[in-house]
């Protein structure tokens, strides 16, 4: 199935309907409404209606969606209908909270390669931290798709090239610094500090 | 200074920009034209003239945008021109990494207190690891403005309630669960799944 260029925004909104199909799954129910999924995401129900009707007519009006149908659609949006190798460099506490990040594995990311540059050996689960110097030669054995980044910033723009050059395809780039990447690989930076100040503004309007 | 309300994603895109433009201070430049924010922001110039004229104009056209005076005017409205005493509850993997990142002190938000269940009395730079229990008590001697809940799924909502109750208007929740709270409380929930779900549609759109 192919769309047209969705915003990374719907993109995020989306993610979140599917964590409450998922928990509603749980539940054992079978059909939920737009203003169930607005009230368990803090979205509004036209704004639900909407991001849906996006992708086509998957509910019925007055009744709602099945769950089970809108899941599986709303994953093949976002392919989350597949499995992805994803390689993880830097083992400080961030990387290391990432490493086991339960929310991963289940959302169809799984751990594949973990790097750094000491705890050479040292096991998480089924992996041994490898050194990073060896990423290439991982990279060929394993099959990585995607990269994530928590290493220092100054060693940051070294690892998203031997990730490029090993093949890597989408990068997520937690170190506090800008990197370049080639057109053709997509990298999303991320900083934790950004929710806060999501926070911070709503307060801040208040006053 | 007071604004209408503004979506989200530019708030975070203001954000964005507000680190690169403490990135170019640090490197002594004055003068930031809106391509340079662009291109060390992967936004598009036209999205980050269009972001930055919401505000009024603080720009000079074919010149750019006086650094300092900009950064001090996203400042004000995410509402990082002041301090935030942040209180974080959970200290797992993610919750331990949350209390020392170092993007949280210098966009003004301050951990004024980590709560726990376990490890009681243990010190993280100048804060000890408080019980729980001790929330409100806690509360009302330093006064937290922010609330980070990374606890395990069911105790979120306690947590979120302690929380509310002892004043605290704002909540980051990283509990992989839907966690009420009353009108006027801001709340944002956060799974970092998210960002891999932004890649992975990228690659699949690719496929």
């Amino acid at each position: 199935m192919k769309y047209s260029k969705i915003p990374e925004v719907t993109i995020m909104r989306l993610s979140a309907y599917s964590r409450v199909l998922n928990e509603a799954l749980d539940r054992g129910e079978k059909i939920i409404s737009s203003k169930g999924i607005a009230m368990l995401t803090g979205v509004s129900p036209d704004q639900v209606r909407k991001d849906l009707a996006y992708f086509g007519e998957f509910g019925v009006r007055g009744i709602g969606y099945n769950i089970e149908e809108l899941k599986y659609n709303i994953s093949k949006i976002i392919g989350t209908d597949r499995n992805w190798n994803v390689a993880i460099a830097g083992l400080g506490h961030l990387g290391g909270s990432l490493v086991s990040y339960p929310g991963f594995l289940t959302r169809g990311f799984k751990m594949a390669g973990i790097f750094d540059v000491k705890n050479i050996g040292e096991k998480y689960g089924d992996l041994k931290v490898e050194h990073i110097d060896n990423f290439e030669k991982v990279a060929k054995e394993v099959g990585f798709d995607l990269g994530i980044i928590v290493v220092p910033r100054e060693g940051a723009q070294g690892v998203a090239d031997v990730m490029v050059k090993s093949g890597i395809k989408a990068i997520l780039n937690f170190a506090p610094v800008m990197i370049d990447v080639p057109e053709g690989v997509e990298l999303k930076n991320v900083d934790l500090s950004m929710f806060l100040e999501i926070l911070s503004y709503y307060m801040s309007l208040k006053m």
